[in-house]
């Protein structure tokens, strides 16, 4: 039976929400990731993927400067990096080289990938959407690589950013 | 370390992903659920989310035409339900009332919400956008609902459509 209530209540059953990390760079040239749980994947043939920015964050000009992004999914040792990655601003800070995370460049586009990523996806941008306070972005798959290791895939499983691995 | 991969191969790590039951009125009244694993939350304020649905599906003539659908969470014991919501068509098929799935009335939109449901948002169609071989309609959550027992979410947790709940 259902009660009606608060969207702020009804919301807290989406967990565990799948995270992603987006990479763009800026018109500096620095790769900028960004953390990310609203994603999906929006097309079959061709593959598309999307993701919801918000329209404050510095990666809404980064995606735009450079027509392209990298979504990598973070695999569950990876949750230190995802929480540095989504809680500062590209726009002060060289994230993936202050974190000292290991990558390797994009073949397709110019970007760059997570070397300890579960599978990374290279997207050139497809489209933008207005969404209230975010911005979607739909990006076409041009390439993708996944981990020479098997690894588990990074969720946020409760509120208040808790991370790691689901089963 | 990453090797390049088709995507096919790539996209398999996405799982565990979250399941939706969408459900929105045809011309004729009738209340056609769908079951959908591309969906995510795309704003906060307003409270948005989005779906992704697959250009051939009866779905797309049915939000279009209601303007308005209802997004639930299944509960992990609706894996059945799930199933068949998400390999019959609305055009031949009554699917909720084939199904005996209880319902109730949505209280703002002229939809039904899922009794059994983990959660439910009723949502007016804020957009929609082509993205390949899908469309991606953006709701607006104007009224939301959660079970009054504590229930497990519903997750797609490997290839061939197995179904269950994460941890």
């Amino acid at each position: 039976m259902q009660k009606q209530t608060e969207y702020q209540q009804a919301i807290k059953t989406k967990y565990p929400e799948q995270v992603v990390i987006a990479i763009a760079r800026d018109k500096n040239g620095k790769a900028n990731p960004i953390t990310l749980g609203w994603t999906m994947i929006v097309s079959g043939q061709p593959p598309m993927m999307a993701i919801a920015v918000a329209k404050t964050h510095y990666s809404i000009e980064t995606v735009r400067h450079s027509k392209c992004f990298t979504l990598c999914f973070p695999s569950s040792d990876m949750a230190d990096a995802a929480l540095f990655f989504g809680s500062r601003s590209g726009r002060d800070t060289d994230k993936l080289a202050q974190f000292d995370c290991a990558t390797e460049p994009a073949k397709v586009i110019d970007s760059v990938i997570l070397s300890d990523a579960v599978a990374n996806f290279e997207c050139t941008l497809e489209s933008e959407t207005d969404a209230g306070d975010h911005i979607i972005f739909v990006g076409r798959i041009v390439a993708s690589h996944i981990n020479t290791e098997a690894k588990k895939r990074l969720y946020t499983v409760a509120a208040g950013h808790k991370l790691g691995p689901v089963q």
